[in-house]
């Protein structure tokens, strides 16, 4: 038997991380400037305990595009590198700087937020680069190096001349990445991915306008000066404790994040937690619409304030990527795929961190300033109910302040609908019948006959709300939600009380069978009731139960039965049998006023409905005009 | 000056490749089948040419899982590997077998599919299993071989008693991975990743029902048997020539692709080019809705008969990523984002060449069978015009066989229109106006009125429809669009001849001061017009610039203008002073009667245009119960 070890041909594995490595070529800047960023911050921390005898300074990064000399410089005041850490670090390939740095001081680098992917990040430079310089000095006392490669794995190491602290890369454009050297991509991928990072970027100069001295006269211009042009802020919100910021500044770093967004933030969830992992970051609730598809994917995900991407699916739970803001942790796992994500446990607890913490913001918000609450409910409803339906954990918290709001802009939670409408909507068989509209113009005669009742009408308008209803209906006991026009409002709520009919039994016959005659159309079931003499004469309803499911296919999920969504239309025509105009169309002598009288009042219940249209419309109102004259 | 070779440290890549060589873990099995596919392949190619002296036979891949164990087989009937042979794939990571194999059979192998990424993908085993093992033997005549590596980059190679040509890959499957243990996983897998690869995959047995047997009695079970369960389909549709495919076949594997669609596809494109680069596929145009959001993303790409994603943004133009089907090439980078793609002047190429394949198509099915195609309109028109919008070329192409449907079932082309129209609905500038509803139903009063001065209404209702019109409308010449109840049909097309007024100034003036008084709703701006005696008193309008403006910021793109969306809605009240009601209106004596004449008009015409709701519409349905009786 023979043993050995694998052995990893520089030649093959070198193309293999320049293509393979980083997905997105523009990841080089992020990248290079990420590593100047760790070399400043770890000469920060080697000064703060004394072990390296120089001054910190306030040092800048910079990045110079040459676009005639097809160079990109990175230009850093960090703690640089001599000729035996560039051999170390940079010849090594994958060769992990910050791990071994982090071993060394684990205690007191904690907290100085060292970014860590030295090494492996550098080599991303040859995704774009034909040939890199390295030119660094070392806060040590030791000669600068000069290391060049043109991305074959061959090097050269010299000594160099420079004198100040730190490290400038020099990357040599290859042909197919020239888009690099536009100064308007740089100060694009800068804003992408820079705008946060710790360390100030500079890149180039512009203009500042002084004030004016004492002695000027009017019409001199002011006097201007050339000023470092900083990208970013060091400094972002999140990074700071809760305590020190006030309301406007969450605005202030909202508008910073979307600077082309006008409309305010409802409010804001600032998140800090360090254990069992680090996260920080701010979430916001915008103003929500009713339409779920085109709201996601505007939170951002960060590590360490380097920007990683937009998309934060299966980190943040699905129904909260409606919401905007940032997250940032070193404990995401980065170049990873959706489907690994969900299943990495890290993860979840993340998801469920923020989930709870969510939760109890809302619950926060409702206790101290329900009124306030109440006049948001609109603008976050979506998220909330969408958290009900997909996280249990969620939907027991959400369902102590989660509110339904009535047709007249009252807002009740749960518990006080069942408190308030029991005495009146509770049926003969002990069930609270929570009536709802789901369009108060539409609706608007059917919602009028149920407040005729006395009765409370809700108004859920949400799209997935027939989703919400079912979950709601199989985990309370004892209730059921009904739409105003799902029938005769008598029938939605059965009281023990009887109405007596004006009709005789042989009436209702000879009365329903001329019905039946009159109305061709097979959608129509008609149904005898008697009701309200001052109820409507004609009214026509859509069961509940058909008309949810279909909503439920539409809006997808589970729930709706396959199939449902082409079943056709089916309506009751409810006939209130004490209505004076029904006797009249019983006792009409002429059939054909008998069939004038029908088919009007039938028009008129379809109107109301919202059915009538189209050229049966235009008759209609045609015949309305002679009757005005 | 020193010069050196840049290392890579074996220790530090190998967990490297492990971590970031596929950002998917589940891709080790698609890696492990193509590497046996491969091998097997080879074989087939080595000995049509008599290079290997062996019976190719019928080689299958097999895959074993055995979840006590913990272990999973890849087994395969391929060309085998010498002890030699796997020192020089298996031990030198990255050394490309399949390169080298096809350098030196270049002409003969080119055709023989070989799916080339032998030797790096191996090492996807490791995501998933904490040991591997390969016992393979050559089909020359040579010892078999048996390698064992456990993660870490040494290895033990022996000697091994494997008698059976092939390899046999054999993994233990680490702790953090047994979901892979699951054979409900590995089926998934299997359909998901090798449903169409070139060599038969074995997955376990299923049992087979034979004939009976002709002396069997009646109540004789049917005799069974266990067959190898084969889980793909080796020659898929679209690596056959279009010639040897009928109409059934494309249908047959349209449920191949989706067996859950229900829905058979309305036609398909075969793709094939194989320059200047290698391209094959089937489109399938399904029945599409006016949706735009949720029918992408259903075309799955493969490279070599391997499914590689169903995300195919960049390599298919985005209007057509609304069709299903497959597209293989060899020649589109994997493992390489988006934005690169759309930079990629390959995968332009592709996507250009698919846009204009399909315009050919639709040129041919226009041509060939025009009936058919206007029957399918609808169901495909949003692609078209999409596509007409986003591709310029594209436009070029469709301008010649788009449809323009009108309200009554007739079809017209561009060019059509304009010779049917010209005569009759150019205006007196000279410009030909081409009328349009959006919807047959809400808009019929005002088809009716156009449709009454023999004009041809259109029925365009797709959700880009307005931008499309804008770009017919500043890329033809003379010609505009305007919506039938964009204002009174003769302000729509205007004409020299002139209608006499039955008022006269004074009349028209008293009676617009008593109209203004009595309608104190804002949104309506009253003009008189002296119109056809028959023709409705009353008509609301929605001039056509503003209302097109809202609907194309609704739908995103361009044109909109900024802030639209929030502007009111405004509308013309239109009053024809040759109308007898409006004389009545004029000549009333009591001024109750006059608002009531005034208010039930304007309520007529409100509920024309979809307008008169909620409350407003529940008054008026009660006064018209009143007037019945």
């Amino acid at each position: 038997m023979a043993t050995g070890k694998i052995n990893v041909s520089v030649e093959n594995i070198f193309p293999l991380i320049k293509k393979f490595l980083y997905s997105d070529h523009e990841i080089f800047l992020r990248e290079l400037i990420s590593n100047a960023t760790d070399a400043t911050l770890k000469l920060k921390h080697l000064t703060s305990i004394g072990e390296a005898k120089v001054e910190y300074g306030n040092p800048v990064i910079e990045i110079k595009v040459d676009k005639e000399g097809k160079k990109i410089h990175i230009i850093d005041q960090g703690l640089g590198m001599t000729a035996d850490e560039v051999e170390k670090y940079i010849n090594q390939v994958a060769f992990s700087g910050a791990e071994e740095f982090l071993d060394k001081y684990k205690d007191s680098a904690k907290d100085s937020g060292i970014i860590g992917h030295f090494g492996l990040g550098f080599y991303s430079a040859f995704m774009v680069a034909e040939k890199v310089e390295i030119i660094t000095k070392s806060f040590k006392d030791e000669p600068a190096a000069h290391w060049t490669c043109d991305g074959s794995p061959n090097f050269t190491l010299e000594a160099a001349d420079k004198t100040d602290r730190g490290t400038e890369i020099i990357l040599h454009v290859a042909e197919d990445s020239t888009e690099f050297l536009e100064e308007g991509k740089i100060s694009e991928l800068l804003n992408k991915y820079n705008k946060f990072m710790p360390v100030p970027i500079k890149f180039g100069m512009r203009t500042e306008t002084l004030p004016k001295p004492e002695d000027a006269k009017e019409e001199d211009p002011a006097p201007t000066q050339e000023v470092d042009n900083i990208i970013n802020n060091p400094n972002p919100a999140w990074t700071k404790a809760p305590a020190d910021l006030k309301e406007e500044d969450y605005k202030g770093f909202y508008r910073e994040l979307y600077p082309m967004q006008f409309e305010e933030p409802l409010f804001n969830i600032h998140l800090n937690v360090d254990y069992p992992f680090n996260l920080t970051g701010i979430l916001y609730f915008p103003k929500l619409t009713n339409d779920l598809n085109v709201q996601k994917d505007r939170i951002q995900l960060y590590q360490n304030q380097v920007f990683v991407t937009d998309n934060v699916e299966g980190i943040v739970p699905e129904f909260l990527t409606m919401l905007r803001g940032v997250i940032d942790s070193p404990d995401i796992p980065l170049n990873v795929s959706r489907s690994y994500l969900q299943a990495d446990g890290a993860v979840k607890k993340i998801s469920s961190y923020i989930s709870k913490k969510v939760a109890d913001k809302l619950a926060s918000l409702y206790k101290n300033n329900r009124e306030d609450f109440e006049a948001k409910w609109n603008d976050i409803k979506i998220v909330i109910e969408y958290g009900m339906l997909s996280d249990d954990k969620f939907f027991d918290k959400a369902d102590k302040f989660a509110l339904y709001p009535t047709v007249d802009g009252a807002f009740y939670t749960f518990e006080e609908l069942q408190e308030k409408l029991k005495a009146t909507q509770t049926d003969k068989d002990n069930k609270l019948v929570l009536l709802y509209a789901s369009d108060k113009e539409a609706q608007h005669s059917y919602i009028e006959a149920a407040k005729a009742k006395g009765y409370e009408v809700l108004l859920l308008d949400s799209p997935i709300i027939s989703h919400l209803m079912q979950k709601l209906e199989t985990s309370k006991e004892n209730i059921s939600f009904a739409r105003v026009d799902a029938d005769h409002i008598d029938n939605l709520i059965k009281k023990d009380e009887e109405q007596i009919s004006k009709l005789s039994e042989e009436e209702k016959e000879a009365l329903k069978k001329e019905l039946e005659e009159t109305i061709t159309n097979k959608s129509f079931t008609v149904q005898l009731e008697a009701m309200d003499s001052a109820a409507s004469p004609f009214t026509i309803t859509e069961p509940e139960f058909m008309r949810r499911m279909k909503e439920m296919q539409q809006t997808g999920g589970g729930g709706g039965m396959f199939g449902m969504g082409n079943m056709p239309e089916m309506y009751n025509l409810i006939v209130n049998t004490n209505h004076a105009l029904v006797s009249e169309i019983l006792n009409a002598d002429a059939p054909e006023t008998k069939q004038r009288l029908i088919n009007q009042s039938l028009d008129l219940a379809r109107l109301s409905k919202g059915l009538l249209k189209g050229e049966e419309l235009t008759n209609f109102i045609k015949r309305s005009y002679e009757m005005v004259k």
